[in-house]
């Protein structure tokens, strides 16, 4: 079986205000994100890991009644890392297969979290992610440009990422022993010498990153209801 | 003064279709994108390539009566170098800086033209670019993940690019003494050992690659409509 970790830790110091209960459409962000897990139909069960200061907040914005699927709320951590650690805690022993998703991405869809379900049971570990089409640069802090990065090749990591509830263990396990910091899963799961696979997204599943992109979303989200009802 | 060179060439395998005049809204994306120079306070005249089999139908599509600053519609090559070069012959001498545009961004808009013009001014050299906020990767042609790419100062670019002229010339004469190849002008203007300054933008402006970036870019449009009569 297969348990969602959805992480809505982390101040959104870059839109001044909070990115997870933003009103996107008829919901909360975070409520589009739980939403997508409940729907997809692999997902067993759902942990929500976020902000000690947010989880009464949260239990009021997901209802058992409408996301019938919840098993528990978390306080996170002060990295990413502690937040997804805090969330492993609470697993139930049949969970197999673990999707870590960012709450902040509420555009995911049911079918992308099952195509990436059925990547992490062939290889052990998968990314939804999209292909960089822009020419990449690197610049310095005067924004001079100081070389190029060569994109062949490159993604942009998104979530969810899926991984066999062992790989991930062992990742973490590692971390913690180490004492180090980790960006991502993916980056956990590559140090363990582990190959992790990349699945192609074919729809919008941006980071609500700036107040644009909650604008945009929003717009997503009109599109898509349209799209649902013709 | 300041020229536009508006590229066109180049066909859409990737959506199978031809993006340059696909309808957006109430127009092709082309008479978007030459829309926001035609608007720019600082634009004095704008030259657009094309493919030869599609200089009749550009033609039609940018009227004289809709788009006073149009200069000249010339074709294109091969590669995107060759159709810049070939802008570029029909400069006007008065012509100091040069805007190059990819006809594939519609959603530029004048204001940003005006800021890298501005940043152009001072710099010599200044492209519109987005930085990076998603995690990157590299992958092999299966998509198993081979590595990470410090994401630090990385930036996505986008156009305008706009150089002095002397700058460009300069950079294009060394590129055609070299018979090299370059995947866009910032890169030819490093080449010469001259700084190109980042200018950041807060607003949309993907460039057309696949099918929903034409349905994203709608929905960017209606919103844009909405907000300006309200």
């Amino acid at each position: 079986m297969l348990t969602a970790i959805i992480v809505a830790g982390g101040s959104s110091r870059r839109m001044g205000f909070d990115k997870t209960f933003a009103l996107l459409g008829d919901k909360p962000v975070i409520a589009h994100s739980a939403a997508a897990f409940q729907s997809a139909e692999n997902v067993a069960d759902i942990i929500v890991v976020g902000r000690q200061d947010c989880l009464e907040q949260l239990r009021e914005t997901l209802t058992p009644a409408a996301f019938g699927k919840l098993r528990a709320f978390v306080a996170g951590g002060a990295q990413r890392q502690d937040s997804v650690a805090a969330g492993l805690k609470q697993l139930s022993p049949a969970a197999e297969f673990i999707a870590v998703h960012d709450a902040a991405r509420p555009l995911v869809t049911p079918s992308a979290i099952e195509r990436v379900y059925a990547a992490a049971r062939e290889h052990g570990a998968a990314s939804l992610a999209a292909p960089v089409v822009d020419t990449l640069k690197r610049a310095d802090e005067t924004r001079l440009v100081t070389g190029s990065v060569d994109r062949e090749g490159v993604y942009a990591m998104q979530t969810p990422q899926i991984f066999s509830r062992e790989l991930l263990m062992n990742a973490y396990g590692r971390v913690a022993a180490s004492n180090g910091a980790i960006t991502d899963e993916v980056s956990a799961v590559e140090a363990l010498g582990h190959k992790v696979v990349l699945v192609p997204n074919d729809d919008f599943n941006f980071k609500i990153t700036f107040a644009g992109d909650l604008e945009l979303a929003r717009l997503v989200l009109a599109q898509r209801q349209q799209s649902a009802t013709h």
